[in-house]
């Protein structure tokens, strides 16, 4: 191991890249080069202690020999699909594009540039996908006669708390995706049950309503929301500003992979991975932290191209020499 | 993929070896071509209906062209330590040697002599040392600060079974390694206590004694016995051969990986991986086959030497192909 340290850069500052700035301080082999923003450089300088330069975003290109993985915190809707592979191209990324249905094209594309600039770019980090995809990827391994059940919460969810907020006499509110306990317990039981959507999780919503709003009519557009809430038993709660400030101010998730399958003759066996977060960005900061060293290590071997979390060997995220790791850990 | 199926073969037909059959049964890209035993081979043939031959031991080299992976499965306090560096010339080897004080030394031994034959062997696979250390390993490099406890059982410990066996006037028995349900809350609550092994398991044996041999006298021996019980709080069942038979004739175990990490400033996160096993042999056995699959692929690539489990990405695992993996489990 040189001691020279991998040099980060964050490109999008919002919750998730102030998570990655604080887990990169807390890995002593990587320093925090710069922050590129859309923003006011010198606005989001002012939030930072850090000693890493606030540069425009569309100054990267300057960064290229100073940088030696970038990790990108845009959002997945359209941050992502067009700055990834425009970044590959010229450095080793980490992201956490989260739209499941489109990751296969979206690899596709990061992959050709990634190729292109000589360079690894790992896609799809974070806890889900991320670690809830390696967990299911080892249970089926493992047990090709199971059932892998996915359960998120209890959490907030953005997405959500931002689709009520945009209904008419809606000032604030948090949405929270809470996991259905006898649906978990009849997966763990080995049932292998069929699960609606509705059988699956609940939500429950916290809401800030402006003075004089209709209350049952921003009730009834919440349940009533297709796609969101419309399949889910779906609770609403009208508090105060101050409450909600005061209770439901922080960004904690979790979610369980309960995997449950059969060996031998009817041996019943089961797996389960649970998180349990106080800070969601924080988490995901942090997991993406452990991929940027591993895209680093990835492309000091030859490496090159798209990668995903499940094609990195855990050896490769750890700070840790590998002989240090396997003596203490494995 | 090729439709080629993967010729694996077992080393030693105990518990382990049985589950070893019984996974590659459920896995349709692998095919068991042999099981050496140093016992009789029609004995053993007796067993099982599989089409596999049962050949003596000592005839292992004859197989060098016909075996894509050999599959170790005897002990590790005598058998692998001398049989897998010798068979790691001659085969790609998959092994669950458990022994963790022994393992770094272990792995240079098979090191060695799998680079000087052109092989893969990954050694200490199963589920402690194995998908336990792949937990270990993702829990400290995710969070850097974090303590990682391991809790084991309720399971049956073979080990501590038979030592109960070797005292006399005893005729069978059993024994339960229990973790302390308060021990692990502590952990789960983010306290990182300091745990003495009294706090964190207690044994439970359930033991079977020869007509009027003195039961005090059985279950002094018991729970003073050192490195096995003195460090623990034992409770000693005295029960019939029937009740035993009928209640405690199966290998359960499992455990729990729980780590308690923080991140920013005050944010607790909490990841918990655990195991419940109907059949401990089973599921080892089906570790052994998916990372088989692996050490089989890695040779493909051109890699040789030892290997662990945590060198292995996700992905190798895996019987379908990489893209539709990343499509479904991503």
């Amino acid at each position: 191991m040189s001691n020279k340290k991998i040099r980060v850069a964050i490109c999008g500052y919002g919750n998730l890249g102030k998570g990655v700035r604080e887990a990169i301080e807390r890995n002593d082999d990587m320093e925090l080069v710069a922050i590129l923003t859309r923003r006011d450089p010198e606005k989001v300088a002012k939030q930072i202690s850090a000693s890493a330069k606030v540069v425009p975003m569309n100054e990267a290109i300057e960064w290229v020999d100073k940088v030696d993985v970038m990790i990108m915190c845009g959002g997945s809707a359209t941050d992502l699909p067009k700055q990834v592979p425009t970044f590959a191209r010229l450095f080793c990324t980490v992201d956490s594009f989260d739209t499941h249905a489109n990751i296969p094209e979206y690899l596709k594309a990061v992959d050709e540039k990634a190729k292109a600039g000589g360079n690894v770019s790992i896609i799809s980090v974070g806890w889900d996908p991320g670690m809830f995809s390696n967990m299911r990827a080892y249970a089926e391994a493992v047990l090709p006669v199971s059932h892998t059940y996915t359960f998120w919460g209890r959490g907030v969810s953005q997405g959500h708390s931002d689709a009520i907020r945009r209904i008419e006499g809606v000032k604030d509110a948090r949405q929270y995706t809470i996991p259905v306990p006898e649906a978990m317990e009849r997966v763990r039981a080995g049932k292998n049950p069929e699960l609606s959507t509705r059988e699956k999780h609940t939500r429950e919503c916290f809401v800030v309503a402006e003075e004089g709003a209709d209350l049952a009519a921003i009730e009834k557009e919440i349940v009533t929301m297709p796609n969101y809430f419309a399949d889910y038993d779906t609770t609403v709660h009208f508090i105060s500003q101050e409450e909600l400030d005061k209770n439901h101010s922080g960004l904690p998730h979790g979610g369980s992979v309960i995997s449950c399958g059969e060996t031998g003759y009817a041996s019943k066996q089961v797996i389960e991975y649970s998180l349990k977060l106080d800070s969601n960005p924080e988490f995901t900061g942090s997991v993406l932290v452990a991929y940027a060293r591993a895209a680093y290590r990835m492309k000091q071997e030859g490496m090159t191209g798209a990668k995903t979390v499940l094609d990195v060997p855990p050896i490769m995220l750890n700070v840790r020499p590998r002989e240090e790791v396997i003596a203490d850990l494995l």
